[in-house]
């Protein structure tokens, strides 16, 4: 028996778990799930045969399935049609002086709970310490799981794009689009630099955040040539994880709204 | 000696320690800095005799001093004269049914960070345990030390107003002359609130956010008999505190704007 989609009551009722299946067929088929979702379905949360499940796949795509074969810390699921998420209506791409430990996973969570597309910890002069190349591996497969299991949890079926920047000028390579904002205590403030593009359509803002002790004037001036301008949140000094999540919030705010409505506000 | 302010030239070079002095004389004075203060500057920080400080009331006051005297765990500085920081321009009130442990110190350091006025943890339906009457003193007393902390590193001279309530109906008694604002998935975006409101001159705004688990209909009832008008954050389900942090995030991006400048952007 294919698994059903539940109707929006039924949802409302009744949310299985979700699980991330980075390999979701495009119809209808049997999917075996990787090792750490199965082991948390059976061990953890005891679930068997028959039991739903919902599987996304990281990239907008998400489906219900049924269980139909456990044991040995595999777990087997029919799948269901998948459904594909709408692209988003806007895009915000985070470049993050690497922050203290705790604050990197805190950052990850609630980016990936706002929205972000994409979130970039960059090594800037200021940062404490060099990871290693090794390191880096390390840390970007732990954003990963953070990202996973914040998804999970907030319902969103796209992953944030999650990387590292060896410095400040890798990380700006390449062009953008839309509205480059670097955070920094002289400049105005967000909301005058945001409303405006956003109210002219602009869907697509980039942000870079120095770490603890902020970008070095030479990382300033590789940002101002990138075509990034200052910004300023509010009259105090945020630690920079406060920050990362504070801008997130504001353009969420500011950008999440149907196409078209521009500045108009009923 | 009294102490002097510094030039803000001087400031970017040199910013002393902050202490919390909830005593803070009006004029230059003697005084004696509370013991945990005491013991952070001079074990901690190893400050002595001469040494600079900034101090602040948590009301808005603050004043830069001279450290006359140290020993026996004790510290007694010269104040100087004391400014004041104008009253700010605008108003949260943050009533969020108790989270967990975890989520309650970043939510209290966050939300002094971001500029909130008043922080009310309510004891909510769902909300998990109830705290004796014991419990809710420390806790208050906890998220005050949070919040001093948060304050001192952030610049900010006024602390929140930190509160309890046993119910969701003694959180809103009291009335409220701003707009009210209750989170609720099916509410339309906070946008649509909040933008009218701001562009209309209003500048407080008390928001209260569910326990885990949201407001049972009884509490959701007695929001909307004391005036709160539902709004939601987005299209995911967000954690209790990051729906705190991010709404607070949202009011001060569109609110923390010169008086007068309306819905006007340059």
């Amino acid at each position: 028996m294919t698994a059903r989609r539940p109707s929006s009551g039924e949802l409302a009722r009744h949310r299985p778990p979700r699980c991330y299946a980075p390999d979701l067929p495009g119809s209808p088929a049997s999917l075996e799930l990787t090792s750490a979702e199965a082991h948390h379905l059976s061990a953890v949360l005891r679930l068997g045969v028959g039991d739903e499940v919902e599987l996304f796949d990281g990239r907008g795509g998400s489906a219900w399935a049924r269980i139909v074969l456990t044991g040995r810390g595999r777990v087997v699921v029919e799948t269901g049609p998948v459904r594909l998420d709408p692209p988003p209506g806007w895009t915000a791409a985070l470049l993050q002086g690497l922050p203290k430990n705790e604050a990197r996973d805190l950052v990850v969570r609630i980016a990936t709970e706002l929205g972000a597309a994409r979130m970039v910890f960059v090594h800037a002069q200021r940062t404490v310490g060099r990871p290693s190349p090794a390191d880096v591996e390390r840390l970007i497969s732990r954003w990963h799981a953070v990202a996973v299991a914040a998804a999970k949890q907030c319902g969103r079926n796209r992953l944030p794009e999650l990387g590292w920047a060896p410095s400040v000028e890798a990380a700006v390579e390449g062009g953008w689009t839309g509205l480059s904002l670097a955070g920094e205590a002289g400049g105005p403030p967000l909301r005058d630099r945001l409303a405006p593009a956003a109210a002219g359509g602009c869907r697509a803002i980039r942000v870079a955040l120095g770490p603890e002790g902020g970008f070095d004037p030479a990382e300033r001036a590789a940002l101002e040539r990138a075509g990034f301008v200052p910004f300023r949140l509010g009259p105090h000094i945020l630690r920079t994880e406060t920050a990362a999540v504070a801008v997130l919030a504001a353009l969420a705010y500011e950008l999440d709204r149907p196409a078209g409505s521009g500045s108009a506000v009923p």
